[in-house]
């Protein structure tokens, strides 16, 4: 892509100019502004404030006392509900403390350290560690890989997915790398959806090594803006179906459906994993907040009254999505300096810059006080390698001050860019 | 000790034939009876039913919103309650989970993997790692360092505390003894508190590993029984006085205050530790319940109501630990058969048993219905060397199924040194 083409060098330098007055305005403000977590704004948070609703009595329905020790992989009620959730058996499924994060640490952790359902031996006494990174991705994931030491290989992500015919030949040979990050469902940061064929393709590929583990992230998988949602294949089943039933670990939780950090987590996986991993589990801890968890199957209630919830959640974001994408629509078209997703879910909107301006960007409006995800920070190690790729948390703030962070971002964009190619 | 000093065999024989009696007249009243855990009665947990009585906003003092994410080492509110109630400081403080276990795994992990404040190395990189081990001490401390592959080293409990001229003398020339586990105060299960004496030699004895870490576990800090309660030595000053500022990791929780597995546990060490395992966690998570912290900031509000609150307990447990005391008193006493403990707070009487029988009681035990710790279970891997300590946890049931229980606990006592003596 060529950035302004058609434009003569004399209109660039007026447009430049025209944005620099613009910029100074904005700076002139002083706005403190914050774009960089994907966090739920208070109006989310309030749909949850019937969590405590029922606390008269803590007993289950089969009447085990939530108050006290005992039944550490969760509660039948939680266990039910996930299981008709993501159409699989409870005996698929560990339930967890407040942090799907945690969980996934701990499996890595426990992977290097002792070793999962399948291993040979564990991690740590291999010579080396590759993960395949599909990116733009989630920072968290590769700072946990990075503090590993393991070697993260990036994965370009395209509309359906990563490149699936680049993991495909990259697994075949290569017996070092042992696992993949993903976030399968509104990717963060990319919105995209993992489509049938690159799930089955993942499901059933030939692996060098045996002990290849895919973490699917899915996080997103019931936070839809519209009513028209993506549809994400069922690795679980796929693995199983392709004779690699052990390939998978998926994660989630209740984070951005009640309370971040105050929700619950899941894992599922084969029952033999499963079974594996809570054997490990149970000389971690007497078992993870129970009254939590029944606090939330009582809140949550059944799949239907799920969906009910979540709409209300979109409710809420689709008119900040919507203002995301109309300012830059409006700012940034027709201009070859940047594109962007539209997702039908999720919690980001992902704005790649012409090549080398992202860090100049994001720079720009931080000191302009709006402050967006540090570029780079979609990549592992934090660098991006065409330093293009900006993540855009729109979820949190007020419309208003949403629009006016856009405003300042697209300003600083073409500035970037213009500063760039006028150099 | 020799048993039944001064019984003829006769008399054995013939105390042999009632006991046997008793015991089949008890086999045949299909008890179910479970001694096992250290679990609080339902009575206790009531005492924190308030938990959920103030929830209409979940704002700290200061203006942070506990339903969303950020603050990850915890609230202020419940730093400056546990900072107070241990007299440290809030920067030598970190606030997790639901599980106090759980963070001592994760300290152990972390130390294998990544290398904990002032390791040259991760542990995982050695050939070789061994931890003292007093004994009888908790099978949870003992099957998280069977996990890791630690060579496990009995150090005898004596009434004082561990032998610490054992532990100064192994400590002082192995440098593969990077460790050791500790329940300081009203131990798990002997119930004894370290001395003034025993907490300074920890403290200030010089190590071969610089990276010798003392796990504190000081669960029962707050669980006095009486009025006169013990008293422990404040090892992190200790610590930080001797030179040894990073020896010590403390943990605790309220598991056993307000609810098991649903209370908020803490971390608390030198701040320079603290300070370089905060940023370990901040790669495992987000940050852990707020939402629990700020209710229970709110519900025990103080140290002095916390104090108030751990009477109540001690009331409705005194006639429980009482009840053990008067039963093996009254039929084990003077017969040199079996010696236990009467300690001033914690969970547990231990009960040690003639040598070589321990084992044997608790399987007739269990054939008549009543459930005990299985034998060895206070030492690692499960192995008593002189198949002598019984765990009694008084706590759960009520006191008649306790008086049963422990009728039951001391013939099956009698059966069982008689059947070793008699052979």
């Amino acid at each position: 892509m060529q950035a302004y083409k058609g434009f003569s060098k004399e209109e660039l330098l007026k447009r430049k100019n025209e944005l620099s007055l613009k910029y100074e305005s904005y700076k002139k403000q002083g706005l403190k502004l914050d774009m960089s977590r994907g966090k739920p704004c208070t109006e989310q948070l309030d749909l949850s404030n019937g969590l405590f609703s029922h606390t008269n009595d803590l007993f289950t329905e089969d009447g085990f006392d939530c108050r006290n020790y005992g039944q550490f992989d969760g509660i039948k009620e939680v266990k039910d509900l996930f299981a008709e959730l993501f159409d699989i058996s409870t005996e698929e499924l560990f339930i967890g403390g407040n942090s799907s994060l945690n969980l996934m640490y701990d499996l890595i952790a426990k992977a290097f350290n002792h070793g999962l359902n399948g291993f040979e031996k564990p991690w740590s006494k291999l010579d080396k560690v590759k993960f395949l990174c599909p990116c733009p991705g989630y920072d968290r994931h590769f700072a946990i890989t990075e503090l590993f030491g393991v070697e993260m290989i990036i994965v370009p992500i395209k509309e359906y997915g990563p490149d699936i015919d680049m993991i495909e030949a990259l697994v075949s040979e290569d017996e070092s790398i042992k696992g993949m990050w993903s976030i399968p469902m509104y990717s963060n940061p990319t919105g995209i959806t993992y489509s049938d064929d690159v799930v089955q393709r993942l499901a059933s590929m030939k692996t060098k090594a045996s002990d290849f583990r895919i973490i699917w992230d899915n996080a997103y998988a019931l936070h839809h803006l519209y009513d028209t949602p993506d549809k994400l294949a069922d690795i679980i089943s796929l693995c199983r179906e392709s004779g690699n039933p052990d390939r998978v670990y998926m994660f989630g939780s209740t984070s951005k459906v009640t309370f971040p950090g105050a929700g619950i987590a899941f894992m599922a996986s084969s029952r033999e994993n499963i079974e594996h991993i809570k054997k490990q589990i149970s000389k971690q801890t007497i078992g993870y907040n129970k009254v939590n968890m029944l606090l939330h199957a009582r809140f949550l209630k059944n799949v239907e009254n799920i969906s009910e919830h979540m709409k209300k959640h979109a409710e809420i974001l689709r008119p900040k999505f919507e203002a995301v994408h109309e300012i830059l629509e409006k700012n940034l078209s027709g201009k070859d300096v940047a594109s962007w997703n539209k997702p039908n879910g999720g919690y980001f909107i992902s704005l790649d810059v012409y090549e080398g301006c992202a860090g100049k960007t994001v720079k720009l409006a931080k000191e302009a006080g709006v402050t967006f995800t540090p570029a780079g920070a979609t990549f592992p190690y934090g660098k991006d390698p065409k330093d293009s790729n900006i993540r855009i948390a729109p979820t949190y703030p007020p419309v208003s001050e949403l629009r006016t962070a856009i405003e300042v971002l697209c300003v600083c964009v073409e500035l970037a860019v213009l500063d760039l190619i006028l150099a």
